[in-house]
């Protein structure tokens, strides 16, 4: 995606109705701004639910797109829709969550320095001190918060409290071996993702490649996925796969495992980043 | 793709500016039409070529598909735009040439039978007798027109004959082993789809995988792609993929290389039957 | 793999000790007999189980392969392993069992046909009469047993029946829509190959793609294996995966799924029938 | 693979006679050492090439090891073979060339961290200070070697120097943007891997990625190869390919690319510090 000034995403939601995408890009039209790309997309034309991404672009004016903001608003009350305007320019605020184990942090970084994630991120957060010189050698200050059992709480109120001081909008849970609480949860909806070391729902839980392993399969995968109070039960974003063999031992699986992981991983947040994706009941619309 | 009774398919193409997607849908809302799915791009938003998709559905009659079709005539007049309209129900004319192997054209036939394909298969021509009664077993009518260098020119025009007579619009090439004149060609612009046994624009010409043997590659691919005068040039519509290895002869390449061909010569064809081929330049726009 | 006249494939499985492999080649040796091609692969060097398959060429002369068989015989007591010893240019016996859908079958038979498949498969079983004329087309006999909740003893009784008569040394469940007793299994075993709809362990049991589009995968799988008494549980031979999005509805899942289990299926029945499966425990070694 | 302390890899290519299997197996067998995986491939059994790769272990001693070398040798010389004996645990020295594009070698160093690169890294060469920062966040040693088509001759004796007081024994060209000479060519047969930015040999050449985007294509690969004196022309190690479609600039295919070059180039890497590949004229035979 181009991260153009003058260049905006608009997601839209509502009960399938004629009419809505008249509506709306007459309305762009009217305001003198240029379609670049759309899709859309309707579950059951009859009783069903309309989903839409438009990408455009208005001249370069911050008035201009106010005065966008406001006949959206007003058109989303009279057609009941539910929508969401993004400049393409402005970043999110992300947030990576880590535990020891760096092969998803790293991608992220790397990607993040290498332009393919857009975003800013004002902070990483772990329970283990194992990653912060990594983090420290991207500029990113790096926030240790033990957390057990026993702190559980304690230790999400301080990391709430960074993330909200912080702006945070995406919560990315990079091999973060913590479960969070739904006050967690509930503070970000569709807006912590995270990575499930499994071909979901195969091997839901603890151990994914040992199970695999004990069950002989011959792909292993990986599931990125928004978090909600449901453990390994959110709405997928992405998975993938890759083949292996019976040369292949628990631990070999774990290695080659990790190399989906990052890659599922990424692509997922990049889809977010982006304004790519829909949560529609447990599913994601990605466009 | 559903080919429900009242639904209809339209393909835009044109100079990029502001407001067709505005003027399109406001007609289409105009004439009581909902839009089920869309799908918009545009090459460069300053001096692009836009190109559309939109899938909609009228209300069951056909005057008023009748109507819907004059006044975007009149609107492809007012906004200089190119389009093509079909309705999802009908079924396109398709011919399938064939030559001694049958893995594509056996591909083609089932998946037809399964109702994969949405087409009708009045006639297949080959140059040999070879796959006569697996045509006909599908109740397919098969004809042979021998086809060598001498009698190139009468062969074609005997095939040209029939594929007239049988008002065909889309002719598969699905491993036919002679090249067509460009008289023939230029009788089906964008209408023919042949299966080239390499990954393009590798191994142009004869014997891919002799040379892919050569070289000692470690995967073998498949173009589908649109004919033009250009041997091997024209526009891709699909390419795929399979791992090999050292332990492959060149004719274990084959082998395993025609499981490839099938496969994206069938996806190809399905997807220019669903109308999602738009051919721009040298190149597709697959929606 | 090639089969020539004089070429063997010998599977080797035993606890694993040094000396099996100098044993084994120097016997080939001394036998004039020559290594085409050799794996060997151990689970754990220690107290492991050792596996291994050769091929090799004798001298044009069935008196020298039976003094290779006698040599081996008596090799396999001394040293304590378990072998099969099979020439590559006899043909197994195959038979298959199908239902009303017909795309594993028709895969199967296509790629028999085409030489793909190396075996001889004297009869098709089926619950119901939808594949018969497919079937024939190919001059294979096909039988018609129809097999409910209430008759299926005898139902069973009669299809081993047939397998018995003809020598049935592999059963493949091309979309087989009945559950087979534990009788039937202790017949075959390790000779009936099933193809699951779906991405073993995830949706185990009836109705995978409906639980697939429930669950908003964003992959679709399907997974070969030998039957055991345990649905769904028995070694995997192969699984393979497919992309889906949004768009597709159950049906959808449904459709574009078959063409991964035929693929899946069609592998899996090659890598038994040129010997290169050997079962351990509950998982598969592949060479 | 496992780098115990007493495992050794043992590579042997000769002209394809009976005997060799049986003579190499009853040595290790004679010196009390475990056969704990091989492989075997002849090109052609009649006048053909023999390749062969056995992984073993030794009883703990070096003495040991050293009897098993020397019976080798003269077994070697009775048979005619030639192969290449490693320790599993030796580390092989490498050094990576890289120019500003930091891709390659960034996945490189995160493997080699991560474990899955087995070697030592005694230095990383650059025509540019770009990554300087980055490789030395590893404690390995940077050396900025300028090279312009003027000082083409002094800059590779510079870093033949390097290379030789290091005993690099491979080099990686991680993105590294200048052409070798055959000089520096010569002085590491076999030992110079290469990571081309297309599906070769599609794309010969520079601007690929530009070329691809012109062709149109759907898949574009990468492709890592052993470096000889014909630009391009290596034998292959691996390729890989990604999808790609009308949306994708050339830019695009720039970065999805990368991600492509990495992983193609890290697995090549990785199977040649095993010791899996056997140079075969212009191919490679990967155990």
């Amino acid at each position: 995606m181009h991260h153009h000034e003058n260049r905006a995403i608009l997601l839209v939601t509502c009960q399938d109705k004629p009419g809505i995408v008249a509506a709306i890009s007459t309305l762009l039209f009217n305001h003198h701004a240029n379609i670049v790309q759309s899709d859309q997309y309707s579950t059951d034309h009859e009783h069903g639910r309309f989903f839409m991404r438009i990408e455009f672009e208005w001249q370069k004016d911050q008035a201009h797109f106010r005065s966008i903001q406001q006949a959206l608003q007003s058109l989303a009350a009279t057609h009941d829709f539910t929508y969401k305007l993004e400049e393409a320019q402005r970043k999110k605020q992300m947030a990576i969550f880590v535990s020891k184990e760096n092969h998803c942090l790293s991608e992220l970084l790397w990607k993040w320095k290498a332009g393919e994630l857009y975003a800013d991120i004002p902070l990483v957060i772990s329970n283990h001190p194992d990653t912060q010189v990594e983090v420290e050698s991207y500029g990113i200050p790096f926030y240790h918060i033990p957390a057990t059992k026993e702190n559980r709480e304690e230790a999400e109120a301080a990391a709430i409290a960074l993330l909200k001081e912080h702006n945070i909008e995406l919560v990315v849970l990079a091999r973060y071996m913590q479960i969070l609480t739904s006050t967690f949860v509930s503070q970000f909806p569709q807006r912590i993702i995270n990575i499930h070391h499994s071909f979901l729902p195969a091997f839901i839980g603890a151990n994914p490649y040992a199970k695999a392993f004990e069950r002989g399969v011959k792909l292993i995968g990986a599931t990125a996925h928004y978090v909600t109070d449901d453990l390994d039960e959110g709405p997928i974003i992405e998975q993938d796969v890759i083949r292996v063999d019976h040369r292949h031992s628990a631990k070999d699986l774990r290695i080659v495992g990790r190399n989906i992981e990052r890659i599922a991983l990424a692509r997922a947040v990049q889809w977010h980043l982006d304004d790519r994706c829909i949560v529609h009941q447990n599913k994601t619309i990605l466009f």
